[in-house]
């Protein structure tokens, strides 16, 4: 079955407008069992559209045309489709009524604007738009399915799920749907994480496809089994990538690095303070983004200064002028300090995570250049270190060593060693 | 002078990743003068994508084609336009260099999947890479330029802005760039941002492109004159924009609220400090995030519990209890702890923000509601309050309460008076 898919709006064209409605589409069809095979986005053009609408039609057996709907003299879909197809436009009477009632519920009356938009190709069949004034409509073109829908995203969510889906569903009832796993990766390198499958599992089953996202901080790892009856290769597969991955498998679907050391935190009944300098409060920043997070983080530290490493934290000044800022002493001591703060008045916090490094562009020197950093983390009666070099453009260091930084706590509470390098093949 | 894009991923097919590189490359290039017509997305599929390529060679003068380039099996872009070209792949002594010395920067042995980013067509040429490891490369094919470019959005904005702009200047010399303006809003809905330019200027010339762009925290204004001859309009309409929206422009292109206020505290020569509670450490962050930061903050709180507020900042006990941690005296008196905390050991810091609401999804209350925000900001000898209410989801609402604030201290900065209003059409 091949779903393609037709975007228009020169808004998508100029950048202006990030195209979202895309990612929409396929994520609800893909509950049909439905794929995307190819898109292609043109702006408000006539004659750009009637030729794109026909050769789509013919290359595929469901075209999802979105955009082009609304009232204005560059909504130009409806047209388009007539053209394409070889018939008239003219008014439908379910559309006429829906864009009437819709004019009417909000009291106003209908213009000519409004009634174009129950001007539709003969032949085509209503798709309900719960939600707004552009109707929806089917017309079945050169064997292909034609479905043109709004390109107001609350407008087309709302179509995708109460009309489409079942629409769909009720034509191709044969279409299975995949199943699929999602799993986060932390602390390998892309490159790393493919040659590692192609190495350990040369024999990696064809009926099972195996997909790699980059992202910063987490890799995806994604498996999607297509035909049901293969079904039972999941757990094996699924298996086999726990067994290569381990430890650095963070968990399932959107997780974060965050949300998973919450977890931890939650199960070992603990608290965790942060002491930030080169990430700035990002750290403090991304658990605070997770809602339930005050039941585990009650006081997170921004020391930017040298000052005031030493006066909130107590940072012994003579470490700072003799080992500076970034180096293993000032940050096991952030720390220390991190967690004096946190267990004041009755308060009981056990873990801390400190950092400090050079995240540029200036500030290096030949002895600590630019993606140095130290990371102390841990226990409160067994604070850890670690150096670590990361020379990248500034915002990237600062996600990637709160990751880090993140990471290390959650093997921490998994009791897990920490990984003995990150992002190098051979960790 | 036809440009078309080809993106390609099956991350872009599945909705797992919404595309926003095309919107990247089309505002890039729109300052070469040069404008999308046509974009097709597909999958990681060797065919689709030979075919697509020598489609869209046909069809157009330039090809952009964007992901595909990184070191996994799924990466498939270089063999599909040596196939689509009828050329091998081979490797290419710059590109080779450009992977090890990636490799070797991270201190990292080059394995086999790193140096097949090096295995490019045969008469390719190398479009540099500033920060990734892909390289982009260039090749004639059926007289259309074809570039491929890498699909992790910080390397493609790099590669856009210092290797392709060039390239295509140098290359296609007679094509007239446009004269673009870009400004930043904060504080205004996208909804009445384009019914105020409507009302208030019924008369905007035809010759000047006016573009909204919706964003969180800021909208973006863009004006576009296509033919030189009207650039003298420029001025006129970029004075109407001034005085439609005054205070509410944050400044030019890709400015941020943070960037705003560092630069006003640096001509103050002032210092700035924060005492975090809902916003959790993010404000802190969007200041660490710019370069240069240290020379306006030394020191942030977060302080997430009432235990934290009254322990490090300061704040009475009493009045947590009867107030509760959303309410002007805490929020005010957070401001002044953080002042004092910043003021320590001969540090000077003369302004503050401090932020206490309910992100939700829990913790409202019927006094309270998800939404609500108390801020207080501005210089110690005058800290000011104000409450705010905006009902959405988390994420957002710490996005919009930690902009809120930096458009507050903004304004102090400047000597504005805060907005009477945020975000509704009479403010």
């Amino acid at each position: 079955m091949k779903l393609h898919l037709l975007l228009t709006g020169n808004e998508l064209m100029s950048g202006n407008t990030v195209d979202s409605n895309s990612a929409r589409i396929a994520q609800q069809l893909a509950y049909c069992g439905l794929r995307v095979a190819r898109k292609v986005t043109v702006g408000d053009d006539l004659d750009l559209l009637v030729n794109e609408i026909k050769q789509a039609s013919e290359a595929s057996d469901i075209l999802i045309v979105n955009g082009g709907l609304g009232p204005t003299v560059d909504d130009l879909t409806p047209q388009a489709l007539a053209l394409a197809a070889g018939v008239q436009l003219q008014e439908h009477p379910e559309a006429s009524e829906h864009v009437k009632n819709w004019c009417e519920r909000r009291g106003a009356a209908c213009n000519a604007a409004n009634m174009k938009q129950a001007m539709l190709p003969a032949g085509t069949e209503i798709v309900a738009n719960p939600v707004g004034s552009a109707v929806g409509f089917s017309l079945e073109l050169n064997g292909c399915l034609v479905i043109c829908t709004p390109g107001v995203p609350s407008e087309l969510t709302a179509m995708l799920k109460q009309a489409i889906t079942p629409l769909l569903q009720a034509r191709f009832p044969g279409v299975a749907s995949p199943s699929i796993l999602r799993l986060k990766i932390f602390g390998i390198g892309e490159s790393s994480l493919q040659q590692r499958v192609n190495d350990a599992l040369p024999d990696w089953p064809k009926e099972v496809d195996l997909g790699f996202r980059a992202g910063a901080p987490l890799l995806e790892i994604k498996l999607t089994i297509n035909d049901a009856s293969h079904e039972k290769l999941r757990g094996q597969c699924e298996q086999q990538l726990y067994e290569l991955f381990g430890d650095h498998i963070i968990g399932n679907d959107d997780i974060t690095l965050a949300e998973s050391v919450i977890d931890l935190l939650k199960k070992a009944d603990a608290k965790l303070t942060t002491a930030e300098s080169c990430t700035g409060g990002l750290i403090a920043s991304l658990i605070t983004e997770v809602a339930g997070a005050s039941q585990v983080f009650e006081a997170g530290v921004v020391s930017y200064s040298n000052a005031i490493k030493h006066s909130m934290l107590d940072v012994a000044e003579t470490d700072l002028l003799e080992y500076g800022a970034v180096s293993e002493t000032v940050v096991k001591q952030m720390a220390q300090g991190a967690l004096a703060i946190a267990n004041a008045d009755g308060i009981n916090t056990d873990y801390a995570i400190a950092v400090s490094g050079v995240a540029g562009p200036d500030g290096g020197s030949d002895d600590k250049p630019v993606g140095t950093a130290w990371i102390a983390w841990g226990h409160k009666d067994n604070i850890k270190t670690r150096q670590l070099y990361l020379p990248v453009e500034r915002k990237l260091f600062q996600t990637m060593i709160a990751a880090l930084a993140l990471d290390l706590i959650r093997r921490e509470l998994l009791g897990l060693k920490a990984a003995s390098r990150y992002f190098v093949s051979n960790n």
